[in-house]
């Protein structure tokens, strides 16, 4: 089932985020609005905007308020995006050449501030205090998070404390804020934002894992970029961590560097999948999304939590 | 008269700010707090948080509010800073090594995240959905005068609408929002606040005019970096503009280039300097000047506001 057709009773509001998000990065500098139309085309699974509307389903719903939340987060996760290419020096992003690689390292940078700042833009519209805080801590350890990764990579004698705290930040965070942020829009009660908030960060954590399990398992097609390239950009994750605790991987998993050959980190992208590390790794995202779908027992019943456990075992188990 | 001396009367809740500043680059990340703490400890003028102060003397002042609006500015605007200079490949600013030069740009790109992330943390205790909007709207333009200028650059055929619509985003906006922002937070009703507003506009044009002066009468010393780095990089100025004026100066200036020799763009700055180019910038800039002490006269007298008056003739007028 494809995630378009899961949440399909918030189809027509997906279509206004869509043409929401076109119209916000509207500028008069051709270049920001060229480098930013071209991120947002190149396409995502719009993951943010769809949990903050369907967190809004738990209060008053209104698709003018919730549009602006929507539009904004998936701003936020754009920015970071186009600023971690940068700073991976990545040329291609699901297959499309990143702003980095099209224009330059400057036009990624200030297209990245330029889309934070139209989020801010947008959230500025929520007269919510508590949204605010929430979203500028959540920016904070985004940013810690992001330098770490860059000290991370090829420290091979990192732990997966090391690695858990780093795809929270990364990733399991923002996805967090976009549940309790779209409820919090909405009106919705603090017992209950609260759970949507621990909701998205199992999720979200679910999710980074299945990523970081995926750059092993699926083809270069499917990825838009060569299987293994996490690893062979030093970046240390659960497969990873799982393979290293066999000694002789680990020894050839310490030789991957920047400028490994083709052939060889291959044939170490075969010993980690022959390891068991992938089927270790699926148990721990698994962990993860069991955890999201006890909390969602605990909020009240509605359209939206059907839709919001169907995604959340869609993330967590994706094959792409 | 030193700046310093000329608000001492807010001198020990310039301590405080200071202070506060130190504490909120406080983080786990020791590359993201040494980053930080570096570009803090450049030093700069810390306009922006007097401005804060002072406009927040013309309501309910009280600093554990103001602080956070003043360390905020600041810290949006070093982030500018330290953003601008991976833009601008530079090495130096006001005499040390940049956080570009002294660590890599992914650093200084992350840096800056960094320091917005938190000035927005800082900015969210203020429950004021006004100075939300300011502050969002106030960093898109920004945004959008940093990409400007980098298209602006050795661009010869620009004019002054192109010139001053660049310092307006580039420079008075934040100043201006900073007297906005600070009036707002202390509760000083619209009509006053937009005219702080207005005033900070006019102040940053000046102050920013009398920046790009400086760039050709200073010294290295003072500068912190070459006389006529400016216009090496291809930034195009008010003095440059008016020298331009002059067909057979303006053809030597269209020669400027990156790597062009020392001898050579400084044969080009004293045909500008010679040009009375200077004396018509130091008029535009008294314009600005005049139009903000302007202003201040429309709002009521109390100690900041001679402060205020004090300020916008030393920083429009200085020396360096």
């Amino acid at each position: 089932m494809k995630l378009k057709m899961m949440y399909s009773f918030l189809n027509s509001d997906i279509n206004i985020i869509e043409k929401a998000l076109e119209e916000t990065i509207e500028t008069e500098s051709l270049l920001l609005r060229q480098a930013s139309m071209h991120t947002l085309k190149a396409g995502g699974k719009r993951i943010r905007p769809v949990f903050v509307l369907l967190a809004g389903k738990f209060g008053h719903y209104d698709i003018n308020v919730m549009k602006d939340v929507a539009v904004a987060l998936e701003l936020i996760h754009m920015g970071s995006l186009v600023h971690d290419d940068v700073i991976d020096d990545a040329d291609l992003r699901r297959g499309e050449p990143t702003v980095k690689a099209k224009w330059d390292s400057q036009t990624a940078m200030y297209t990245g501030d330029f889309v934070f700042a139209l989020a801010l833009k947008l959230m500025a519209n929520i007269e919510k205090p508590a949204a605010h805080k929430i979203l500028a801590n959540t920016m904070v350890e985004v940013t810690v998070g992001e330098i770490q990764q860059i000290k991370d990579k090829y420290r091979f004698n990192q732990n997966f404390r090391d690695y858990l705290r780093r795809i929270k930040r990364k990733t399991a965070l923002l996805i967090a804020a976009s549940c309790q942020l779209g409820a919090i829009a909405a009106g919705v009660e603090e017992a209950v934002h609260k759970k949507l908030y621990f909701f998205g960060y199992f999720v979200g954590m679910s999710f980074q894992i299945t990523d970081d399990i995926l750059d092993f398992t699926a083809t270069e097609k499917e990825l838009g970029k060569p299987a293994g390239s996490d690893l062979l950009q030093g970046n240390i994750t659960a497969p990873v961590l799982f393979a290293m605790e066999n000694e002789e991987i680990r020894k050839e998993i310490e030789k991957v560097h920047e400028h490994m050959a083709p052939l060889e980190i291959s044939n170490i992208i075969t010993l980690i999948k022959q390891s068991g590390a992938i089927e270790k790794s699926v148990a721990l995202s698994d962990q993860y999304l069991d955890k999201a779908l006890a909390i969602l027992e605990e909020i009240p019943a509605n359209k939206a939590k059907k839709a919001l456990r169907d995604i959340a075992r869609f993330i967590g188990r994706r094959k792409f």
